[in-house]
């Protein structure tokens, strides 16, 4: 099979999405490069640099789109998603979760060989040393920053004092650049309503605000801050702390982003984009109220909300899952139901890890079938 | 890269267990190999046929091992994964999910020209009288077999008259072939008590009965009846009715198999064979009970339970989800944790959304990486 999947045929055609292989990952053109414009403006006003997270997207052909658009680079979660986006011709990553192995360290040395601008975070000491130690012998030099932990225990650094011990690590190395400190919240981006995400930013930002005024302190003062999320960007752009935004959702949105309320009152600045086609492929229960597609755990990411149904079913039809491979739409029986080999759309409930299923994304600009984009780093998170 | 991944260069190396990079997926040769001799010959011992799901494990490799071992074939979920398996050199395979579309028809017909025993699922007159045609038309003889509902309304034909409508539209054809009758109770696979899977066995029991009486009385008997899982293949070869059991996870285990107590009293007859290698990457909360594996929602499941920890870390310690990339391993603070670039090796939750969230799995004897096989089918749900 073509590595385009089972609708490349249909690329170019007008008619193209009644006619799709599902289930299908669809990005609505329209829609996304609204998304694109709306960020990229929103930070150029309030100065800060857009850094977009490929982890959501892990998709060379929109980490390019993203960098035309104005972002003066991209995130990458893991170093293979590095890899993969370096090798598909994107040049400035800065790959957000501290990598630790022999081996992994070794690959982060080739890569800045390979990558007009590669840097890494780090929260380890040790880790820092071994990471010069090889730099230096392979006469590289390669930009780190500090990982700085939000309170949420993930990664970073725990303390100020270990903060400034890290800077100085990379600062008195001759093979590493230090490239600022990174401060990302994950745990504030899903919470729904604003003055929740804001109090709670509120409490953050002393932590983050310790950590930067003992590096000023040590003459260690980070050339940038990095961070911040498609939930918190409002909050995060008005802080006055980061120089770097890291959203990435707000390219697709998801089920969980439209429940947050950006700005109580206001209408949501990002509309979705992305949804997964499904196919009715079984509805002898149709008088029932209930039909079958061909869309379960395999099609959806299951670490959030439900899928929600936006096409092709009932109003208020909902989805339940059915499965590895099945999904049931269900609906009010006195209504007209789907029919047998009819398409429902759904919005993804979670879009990284949705994404991160499919080997490609379907781009349809009504029902033309306009690209199907590979998923450049689909799966890459070694 | 090479399409087997980072640790290519690893096959062979009789250390290469904690050189592995991570989230890995592994397969414990012995375990695995224990596991495929053990449902084969409970199979041979019962007289009915093994038709093992691919949708667990969707690689062609041990689809291979398992025909080797025994099976007649294997089962699809779905027709991209039995294009996928058929180009690989599996030239047995019933997709066990309604294929609908005309484009989806049209790719059955084809791959029926390319597959040395294809055979399909069927739970709607008209799509079999479309199948027919299509057939006809290309010449070629597809065999189809009638799905029937178990009563969780995902798949198959609602009542006995149903069923015969469909063996009759099979039967009457000239280009199909009447394969019999399929039985599918996914929902009493993960029962956890035998006593309660019983239970339900017994009563969907009539159900299948008054098919397969309907289907005689009109001289229709099915010439097989396929069904049943690793949850209850116990179950299914005592019952007499089934002639060919379609288990697939009995391969692998997971946390929720190993949830079900296959007969009460006796030992487990399968034992976990896959696991997910995980390394520690942040530790600066590890004076709390806490670190950080470079494994989140893209490495696991999230359909069902959390992973379940199993080496590299105190007894008692617990897994939790920490993102898309990221976990926590929590532990008694009082007992010595994981170190930084420490491996922590996890059962996966869920083993079939699990497989299909990687390209290849690392077969492993010891700590010899013996082989790396692809996960042909991986993401093949089209």
């Amino acid at each position: 099979m073509s590595d385009r999947g089972p609708n490349e045929g249909l690329i170019g055609a007008a008619d193209a999405r009644p006619h799709l292989a599902t289930p299908a990952l669809t990005l609505e053109l329209g829609v996304f490069e609204r998304n694109l414009a709306h960020m990229a403006e929103t930070c150029a006003t309030a100065g800060v640099a857009l850094r977009p997270h490929a982890k959501t997207h892990k998709c060379a052909a929109i980490a390019q789109r993203q960098i035309e658009a104005g972002a003066v680079g991209i995130c990458c979660a893991k170093l293979g998603e590095a890899e993969a986006m370096a090798e598909a011709g994107i040049g400035d990553i800065l790959i957000t979760s501290p990598v630790v192995t022999e081996a992994g360290l070794d690959r982060i040395v080739a890569l800045a060989g390979r990558c007009a601008s590669l840097a890494v975070v780090a929260d380890d000491t040790d880790v820092i040393a071994q990471l010069a130690d090889k730099a230096q012998a392979a006469g590289r030099t390669v930009t780190v920053l500090v990982d700085i932990d939000p309170g949420m225990h993930r990664t970073g650094v725990a303390t100020p004092e270990q903060a400034v011990a890290c800077a100085r690590a990379i600062r008195e190395s001759n093979a590493l650049a230090y490239g600022g400190a990174q401060f990302y919240a994950g745990h504030v981006q899903h919470l729904e309503a604003f003055e929740t995400r804001k109090q709670v930013c509120d409490f953050l930002a002393p932590q983050l605000a310790a950590a930067l005024e003992a590096l000023d302190a040590a003459d260690l003062a980070p050339p940038k801050v990095t961070g911040g999320g498609t939930g918190s960007h409002a909050l995060d752009l008005a802080g006055g702390v980061f120089t770097e935004l890291q959203a990435g959702s707000y390219v697709f949105m998801d089920v969980e982003y439209n429940a947050v309320a950006l700005r109580e009152g206001e209408a949501r600045p990002f509309e979705t984009a992305l949804f997964v086609l499904t196919t009715v492929i079984s509805a002898n229960a149709r008088d029932k109220g209930l039909v079958t597609t061909d869309g379960g755990f395999k099609a959806f990411s299951t670490d959030g909300p439900k899928p929600e149904i936006t096409g092709g079913a009932p109003a208020g039809a909902t989805y339940e899952f059915m499965g590895d491979e099945h999904g049931a739409v269900i609906f009010d029986k006195a209504l007209d139901g789907p029919a047998l080999g009819g398409q429902v759309a759904c919005v993804t409930p979670h879009c990284d890890p949705t994404v991160n299923l499919y080997d490609v994304i379907h781009v349809l600009d009504g029902d033309t079938l306009v690209d199907i984009w590979p998923v450049t780093a689909r799966g890459r998170s070694q």
